[in-house]
Parts: structure tokens; C-alpha cells; sequence
């Protein structure tokens, strides 16, 4: 299985040698995320994608300095909806319906539903689920990566509100939630590469009831 | 590329038709979800692999009814800690040593700096970020399954207190998040299934900084 041996040669690379990743390749990987099923079809968050090595040097060091960062050709920023709006949920509705031409109208009953059950919580319980979805195509950017043989090193390792402030992220009513960079393993130099990639075992990782 | 292809067969299907997905295949599904990335490698999520109707027949009505909880021959649940632990933690680096044949004091440091991470944290942001590590494996699960043409239906619209009672899921200090059944679509009665596949356009999902 084509997916298996993929998640089986991907680790969380340490050390990159530099080299682009072909542009072909990184939208690829963005197309598997834009893919992502997310609740309701709502895809609550967005993916800065950074190639300028400017500001991939402004964000090293508030990175816990890791080099990945300005290593990789491409810095993936995944970044989720700080809240549920009315605004967002109707240009969901809209874009699909334009999409499948169909009326507006036949979400409203959907819509109303989802704004009935989001507008009224705390902001913070909304991000909380935009992130889960945004964690979704999280995974699948990875997963697309290594099946592409592209190393990506997911990372939650940073300074969220130093990052947020940097991209200017809260004016458009986002907050940052990974880093993945993009690029290519410098093997001689990765200590991990080498270490056995270890998971816990099905006996502690799953349970059945048949 | 093949996950772009599965990604795009695959739907959240609504109806179907109670064949069974072999077993061989849902391994496949759950060994995907077993190598998913996850922050300082600590799995911080079980999943639970259902067979039993009667057990299914159960979570239907919390699951606001929806059919294919009952007609997928499998239900994943996928349940996240409530909580980091020091147990936890050291569960987990002492089975990592084990498996690299290196001492546990290896990961001493690092565990500590975990500990000192988490352990003072609030349990609901422990079980937030816990959370986000399963929506990785949740993704790649349901990757997997598209890749062997099993169906899934990704579900988070149930009633997450009568399932964690049915499952006895605090007394194994887990909560659940997701449901995931497998089977395959009824294609003749399910009306999503000829809807046109529809994501934001990358002018509102993506934003580029060269």
C-alpha cells in the first residue's frame, strides 16, 4: 500500500541540505490539504506558504531556532480561524452552491443550524475546533510529502503569538497552529534518520469489541 | 498521485450498504493511523475498533441517528487523553528506548522538559493538544481507507458524554472525538454521492509570501 510505505520512509527530519522543492510538487502537497474533509465543508483555516528568505530568517528564532525553518525551500504556516462568523459560514454556502449550481437557498436551513450551534460559544471553544480540522489537512500534507519523497517536518515548537504578530495573522482573524517545512533530508547529518521509528503498540493503541 | 486520486473518490458517504470491509484492509487503515506523526511522539490517543451490532445498534441514537453507524461493518472511535500524565509520558520513552535498544535515561531530559511542559497545564489544554495529535492520525485513517476504496464517513455530530459512558472511556482516562465508520456506499440511495466535490478556491485557502 502505496500510503503505508510513504508514512514508513517520512520522519520528522532534522536536518535539510538546502535543495527547492519543485513547485509542482509543493502544490501537490497543498491540493492533498485543500482535499481535507473538515466539518460541515467549513475548511476553518488557511496555509501561508513562505519562500521568502527574509522572513523564513525573521521566524528561525522564534522557532527554538531550528534550522528546518530556513532550510526547507518552502515553509508551510497552518494557521486556523480564530472564530465562527456568519460572514465565513455564508461564503462557504455560497462558493458550494455557485459550485454545483444550485440556489443559495437550499443551505439556509444548514446554515442557520451550523450559526445556531457556533455563534453563541466562546471564541476560543470555535478555534479549538477549526484547529481540530485544520489538523486534518495537517496530516494529509505530510501524507502527500512522502509520497512525493519530500521531507516535511511537522512542528508545533514556537512562539504562537510572536509568529501571529510577524504575519500579521489576527487582522485576518487567523491564528497560527503548525510549521511544516519543505524540503530535502541532509542524511549524512540527521541524527534521527538512522533511529528505528518506533509506535506504540496495538495492544496499547487500539482496543476491539467484537 | 495516488492520494490526490483516492482523495478525490472519496466522499463523506451517507448510505451504506452493509457489506463487510476485510480485515486484511482495515489493518491496512488502522497500521496508517498507527504512523501518523504526532508532538514528541506520545500518541496521546487510543482508537476503538467496533464489530459488535448490538454495540452499533447502541451508538446510532447518540449519533443523531445516522445509518452508517449501524450499516459500516467497522465503527472507529477515535478518543483522545483527557489528560498528560508523567506515567504517560514515561510510558512511552521507556517502550521508544526499549525498541532502540538505548537506555531510558536517554530520554530523561527531554521527558522532564515534557513534564515541566505539561503537567502544570490546565487538563482541558492537555486534552485540546492531545486532540489535535488524533485529527492527525484521524486524517491519515481516512486517507488510507480512500487509497483501498473502503468508504468512510467522517462524524463528529454525536453526543460525546453518552459514547464515553457506553465506552466506559473515563475510567480508561480517554474522551472521545470521532467517528469513523467503514463499509462501502450504496451508490443507488446515497444522495451525496453524485454532488459535485467542492473545496474553497486557493484565493481564499492559501496565501503566498515570496
Amino acid at each position: 500500500m502505496q500510503l503505508l510505505e510513504a508514512l514508513n520512509w517520512r520522519y520528522a527530519t532534522k536536518k535539510m541540505n538546502g535543495e527547492t522543492v519543485p513547485q509542482e510538487k509543493v502544490d501537490q502537497i497543498l491540493a492533498a490539504a485543500q482535499l481535507a474533509p473538515t466539518s460541515s465543508g467549513l475548511q476553518p483555516f488557511k496555509i501561508i506558504v513562505i519562500t521568502n528568505p527574509e522572513l523564513k530568517s525573521k521566524i528561525q528564532p522564534i522557532a527554538m531556532n531550528q534550522s528546518q525553518v530556513v532550510d526547507g525551500s518552502h515553509l508551510l504556516v497552518f494557521a486556523a480561524w480564530n472564530n465562527y462568523t456568519a460572514q465565513r459560514i455564508d461564503n462557504v454556502f455560497a462558493h458550494t452552491a455557485a459550485e454545483r449550481g444550485i440556489p443559495a437557498s437550499t443551505f439556509e436551513d444548514y446554515s442557520n443550524r451550523l450559526k445556531g450551534l457556533y455563534l453563541d460559544r466562546p471564541a476560543e471553544q470555535n478555534f479549538e475546533h477549526a484547529a481540530r480540522q485544520a489538523y486534518i489537512a495537517f496530516g494529509l500534507a505530510i501524507a502527500a510529502a512522502a509520497e512525493l519523497q519530500v521531507d516535511a517536518t511537522p512542528m508545533e515548537g514556537f512562539d504562537n503569538a510572536a509568529l501571529d504578530d510577524l504575519l500579521a495573522l489576527p487582522q485576518q482573524g487567523l491564528k497560527s497552529l503548525t510549521l511544516l517545512p519543505l524540503g530535502y533530508r541532509d542524511a549524512e547529518n540527521d541524527w534521527l534518520v538512522s533511529q528505528k521509528k518506533v509506535r506504540m503498540p496495538k495492544s496499547v493503541f487500539l482496543s476491539q469489541i467484537a
